[in-house]
């Protein structure tokens, strides 16, 4: 048997790899391997380093709160960190009043479908309990979470257990049905989302990403769509419940992109960097109706039935409190801001290559999809072949299919961001060479 | 409006506290709040403290992987302190060859059963879904975990979101059907499972915990019982999958407990003690002949479709390396065994009490059942009505519905685990008088 690896990595076929680098150390933008080998980051360790590596602010506050309180429950007592982090997300998102804790993007997906649902139980109106979504969509990996989501080729397999929802599909131009314009294929979408919506009554929540679908393969949604859909869904009485784990806090070029999209949304949930990357962490934040909808008598039993062991962990809301007050102290979204111009300067460069297809690009999140018929050739993953040929230019990629991600830590410099994009050209036109 | 709390505290009607105790330090088996006051941790913060607070060498652990590596992804790259942990937990664990890493409980068990169910996929029994399981059993709260649990009380307002599952009794001394020993009982229950499982060859299946339920109520299931149920899967080629998250690790007094329970499973999680208590993590392990099925060509699709962003992050595993080292160093295990000697030789002391129904207790865990007709007068929830009282005694409680749990940190001392024993004895009584 070739795979003598005790460790099962995710979402890999490990037959395919031989060895993994081996990372011990990381520094600022880069990642340094055992034998002194350096990476640049290009997908912020998977979408959620900020500052890059041994940031010493965030490394502090780890430590300080570690010789602290490590750990102590939020059933039944509360803690600092725990407390000073809520309030600081309250303060942060628009109309939200409440923040529950947990431990990482699925289980706070989890949590706001279940808040959701329980919501208008506790309102009385026990059968509204479907839920609406759009097609490509991506919440996370547990049940609940692939279930509103379902990228069909991650979740297939599981499908008898995968509970159903109304899916509508999303207007993507580079994926257009033939002879629409992507503003007529919107309009479209839309109606049919109104016209489903308008005539059940039994919805109770539409679930979608924030600003794009990023595991869906970058998906920028066009101006205004999120927020039409927001305005369909207070229209007919539907909650309006966001993911911004991948979005959020600055991927897009904004701190909270709801607020960017215009929108009022129910419940929203954060993760990814909502520590800086450093350790996991994730927040389901909910509107004063929806909280207050959870009060009562013990008996009526309308509390919402969910904890985790580590919910609400001292060290991590520490950390948590750490990143979101540097992003204030360094204005990082102003830098954010400025630093994506660069990204999207350079953006034209990669239609030039013969294998991209379509290049997608927001704030610090780009897309390069790769033309399938090329690569279709090779036995070889994609996200294999753009990884080995990356490491050959020192960036470190992870494809997301046919879709090299360009996700670099927020904080990036203009000349890293460069080098970054240097490294993603002579990566494409490097595949490129090798399969002829 | 009369809550104000921006934090949304886990299974809490939170119009029933005013202001929860704000934890700020903790000392070996002392959590001290923000007015002084010491609680000796009753409940290991929610089963999961070993060593109590402030242990030197896991805070040493989470300092020093800190200050070199925060985080890097296991997603094409991989890092020594996961590699090293994955190594540890396959030596330790008979039968098991590789260990898939994640957050918490719940994703350690929604991992476990989409292992189950591609293995079967990945070996061509596509119509091989079904999974068995038994009452009151609990492996968390998201909605796979969820639905393979179930305590009506906790997930009824989900149920339609649930997938189904094939439900069998489990024998409990306390609440047996009339006219019946727990003996006959238990054979009755095993006869029904083995008549249910030979005659369905879609189960892919079997997921229950090991040694006990505890979120159940504290269930210790009589001897052999879970091995009766390992041999009758084997027998009809149904996967064998343990929920060690709550038991393993020493909990009822075995550091692996399907090895205490003489079982051969195919699949096992531990979370809650893997990192000693101070910071969320999990993992999944697979037999061989499990991780092996997910071998091929990238083209076939056979691997594991599942990821977090923090999948074996290195703080977390460096933590949970420095925790086994001091099992070991301290032979942990063997000190457990006495130290449960108090705790069961006390055991009975509770039986004097009026509002006592039952004790149930196996190693550093026990369940003190609360009779409900004497407590339904109060219109509080037991849980808080044993948690002020407690207080007064200086012990820090949470109830699952009306059982006292004692589920002390695990290195506890002898004068320490009868100070809880005290506290809990005066607690029940105290209530006991505040109902008259």
């Amino acid at each position: 048997m070739k795979n003598q690896n005790y460790l099962w990595h995710p979402n890999t076929q490990m037959l395919e790899w031989t060895k993994f680098p081996k990372i011990v150390r990381g520094e600022g933008m880069w990642l340094i391997d055992d034998d002194g080998n350096k990476l640049l980051d290009g997908v912020a360790s998977m979408w959620c380093n900020v500052w890059g590596h041994s940031k010493k602010e965030l490394i502090s506050a780890i430590i300080k709160q570690t010789k602290k309180l490590q750990h102590s429950s939020l059933f039944n007592l509360t803690n600092e960190p725990a407390e000073m982090l809520a309030k600081k997300l309250v303060k942060m998102s628009p109309n939200m009043a409440q923040v529950f804790f947990s431990d990482n993007g699925s289980t706070a997906m989890e949590i706001a479908i279940k808040i959701a649902l329980q919501y208008w139980n506790n309102l009385g109106l026990k059968n509204k309990t479907k839920i609406a979504t759009l097609e490509n969509g991506y919440h996370g990996d547990t049940f609940g979470a692939m279930s509103v989501g379902y990228v069909p080729e991650f979740f297939s397999k599981f499908r008898s257990k995968l509970f159903s929802t109304l899916q509508f599909k999303v207007p993507r131009q580079y994926h257009l049905p033939r002879n629409i314009t992507l503003k007529e294929f919107e309009n479209i979408c839309l109606e049919k989302i109104e016209d489903r919506l308008s005539k059940d009554d039994m919805i109770a929540a539409f679930v979608m990403e924030s600003g794009a679908q990023v595991a869906g393969g970058v998906n920028i949604y066009p101006k205004n769509f999120q927020k039409r859909i927001n305005t369909i869904c207070k229209k007919y009485n539907i909650l309006f419940v966001l993911d911004e784990i991948a979005t959020g806090f600055g991927r897009l070029g904004s701190m909270i992109e709801y607020k960017n999209q215009d929108c009022h949304p129910d419940i929203v949930s954060f993760g990814k960097m909502l520590t800086g990357g450093y350790l996991t962490f994730a927040a389901t934040l909910t509107a004063k109706k929806i909280s207050n909808s959870f009060l009562g008598k013990f008996s009526e039993g309308k509390h919402l039935f969910h904890g985790h062991t580590y919910t609400g962990n001292p060290i991590a809301a520490s950390l948590a409190l750490e990143n979101i007050k540097l992003y204030e102290k360094t204005k990082l979204i102003q830098k954010i801001q400025k630093t994506s111009k660069v990204f999207e300067n350079r953006a034209n460069e990669f239609y030039e290559l013969e294998l991209v297809g379509d290049v997608r690009q927001k704030g610090m999140l780009m897309g390069v999809e790769l033309v399938n018929d090329y690569l279709i050739k090779t036995k070889k993953s994609i996200n294999k072949i753009v990884f080995d040929e990356g490491r050959k230019h020192n960036i470190f990629f992870r494809t997301l299919g046919n879709v090299v991600m360009l996700v670099p830590p927020l904080a990036i410099s203009n000349n890293e961001i460069n080098l970054l994009v240097d490294g993603a050209l002579k990566t494409v036109k490097g595949i490129s060479k090798s399969l002829k």
